[in-house]
């Protein structure tokens, strides 16, 4: 006997404006727009504005946002000697973690004000990519790059990671996936920076613990094992043994299968797309390997399990970020770049939510199964009467 | 109109066999053993080990548990290095949640099995106290001390703090208090552990998010309220003003009130004794302010409201640590001290509970109340048809 609610599937914890997912039609919306809209027609930025302001900017407030950003993108030279102390081989996420959370042991904004969590917000948008980047240069023992404010944020990441600039069809490429994980309503990340926001702790409080939910391998981790599952694939001809040994082993793929969406994520079609433009520009193998991963386990889930499975968003990003030369462990932390900016527009919306009903610190119920020795306890034993 | 869970309050999330509250009678139960007995009989070492292993040791194994929380009791000097950079002027919980975080930094345990989970916990037992006291010395410009393996839990931390060996009532007062913050079901700092490792995130990962929650001031965050409240106060003909113009103006009193206890908190009963106790000891005066606090908090909302109202567990813990001169805005990093025994119980019980049913992936649902423009969203204009 036990809880019904387990991982709270069915509950609805609050009201939220920023997001909606139809999980039956396979429609994402942001404030209103959908997201396929976006991709088109908007870029980064201009979504991290309408989730955090709940409107597209005009052309003079998207100038100021861009600006914003563009000053807030630097991280103080203390953090960069930390990094230095840092292990070479610690996990990008374990860092970006930690760092994301010693933010608030530099910035210290008054925190009550919903101003001062809209500077805090663009801090973050602006500063993790700087993080990522910065680790990933001195991880290498490579002088760091500054970065450049005549880049927008997508091309602006990629620069200061490699030192180049990156050409058009890259730069949009890139931008096209942050707008994608921009904002998924209360998936796991984005519960937890609400519930540690729910606590009145801080933006940067919220955010860090957010990455540590995103690192988890059910949540935004499986990027990074789609791609360790494509390179131990290798070639397209390896697809369906490998699929059919690791469905009877753990009897589930990466990348295949979402709890929302009973169809095909929209973001993965897009996603799929952009891969096989890839694919096509560097002659490389890994959007084939992809897309075979994708009908065989369509194939075989529907043949053993009689099941429609689709892929999700972790699918056919993984070998994009590979083909864009990103290193595979910095999968995750991409997600984070994009993800922050529905973070820090939940937290803001938690912490200043207008209308009733208003959210509150979040407090469940467990429901007690463990050792019962009537209305006063088991009796205590003294050491010396204990044994095995 | 919109969600009716709130706060999920009376939502069951999961099944726990670590601890169990009674609001109604007042009883905190860890284990099956009632709280009140274990301060009396027991000490914090061993109500670790009762919330990890499901049994009180044998005299053995809790000298081998001694022995690893000794060991391990020691931080990278890479750390402390780490921490001399940072701003003398950080809240500590901010510090204290990177640092943890930077944990996986520095030791890479494999993460998968349930033996590696118990010494990740032990590894942050025994840590969490090093890092908040060698952070106190190094702000102060003071040499780190290292841990004496010959104190126990509570002498440890007190001596690292100060470099002088705490005397038996002192220390035993402390110790108690660890006992009594030790775990506290799914109290929000604990949820949030939970839900981070139900991504399969990995220990250092839950327990540095579940010190952002702990940070704030309607979480844990509110013994340190507490405190500056009475230092505010000043003596305890000012109280019973202060206190009627503080809830005519905020409607509550930092320490009074709880979410779950309808009546007396028994963590309460047991720290107004201890600070009674305290105050006679040193001569301070902060017993009687919170004393009269309780009192007059009682009697207004009595009068005001119509309703009872009781202290809860941060109320006298404030004075305790003020009294034993331990530095204020380390109450809340106090309390992680101890609620870390619980954060590490509940994240083992998250990914390795043998019964059905087992946990999941923390998922819940929101209630979208924002924008609807029909069935494909608001139509996007582009940026130079923008206007206010």
């Amino acid at each position: 006997m036990g809880t019904k609610n387990i991982g709270l599937r069915n509950i609805e914890v609050a009201d939220t404006k920023i997001s909606s997912i139809d999980g039956q039609r396979g429609r994402l919306i942001y404030r209103g727009y959908d997201i396929l809209d976006l991709t088109k027609n908007s870029n980064f930025e201009e979504t991290c504005y309408l989730l955090l302001y709940d409107e597209l900017p005009t052309a003079s407030s998207l100038t100021k946002f861009k600006n914003s950003l563009s000053s807030a993108s630097v991280i103080p030279k203390q953090m960069q000697n930390n990094m230095k102390n840092w292990r070479k081989d610690a996990d990008p996420m374990d860092m970006l973690q930690a760092f994301v959370a010693a933010l608030a042991g530099y910035y210290d904004e008054e925190f009550s004000d919903k101003n001062s969590s809209y500077a805090r917000a663009i801090n973050l948008i602006a500063k993790i990519p700087v993080i990522i980047a910065n680790w990933n240069r001195i991880r290498n023992n490579l002088d760091v790059i500054e970065s450049d404010p005549n880049l927008n944020h997508a091309e602006n990441f990629l620069y200061m990671l490699t030192g180049e600039k990156p050409d058009n069809d890259i730069s949009k490429i890139f931008d096209v996936c942050l707008v994608l994980h921009a904002d998924h309503s209360f998936n796991a990340s984005t519960f937890t920076a609400r519930q540690v926001a729910s606590t009145r702790a801080h933006m940067y409080s919220a955010a860090s613990a957010a990455i540590g939910a995103l690192s988890g391998e059910l949540h935004g981790g499986a990027n990074y094992e789609v791609m360790k599952m494509l390179l131990d694939i290798e070639s397209e001809d390896r697809v369906e043994l490998w699929i059919k040994k690791c469905l009877k082993e753990n009897g589930k793929i990466m990348g295949m299968g979402h709890a929302v969406y009973k169809t095909y994520d929209p973001r993965a079609q897009v996603l799929k797309e952009l891969s096989k433009k890839l694919g096509k520009k560097t002659n490389e193998p890994w959007f084939d390997i992809t897309q075979k991963v994708e009908k065989t386990t369509i194939k075989e889930i529907k043949k053993t399990k009689c099941l429609d499975i689709y892929p999700n968003v972790d699918l056919y990003s993984a070998s994009i970020y590979y083909m864009l030369n990103i290193p595979v462990d910095l999968n995750t932390p991409i997600f984070a770049i994009s993800r922050v900016a529905g973070w820090t527009a939940h937290i803001i919306e938690e912490k200043f939510a207008e209308a009733a009903p208003k959210p509150a610190l979040y407090r469940p119920k467990a429901t007690y199964v463990g050792k019962y020795c009537g209305p006063h306890g088991c009796k205590y034993k003294t050491l010396d009467l204990r044994t095995k």
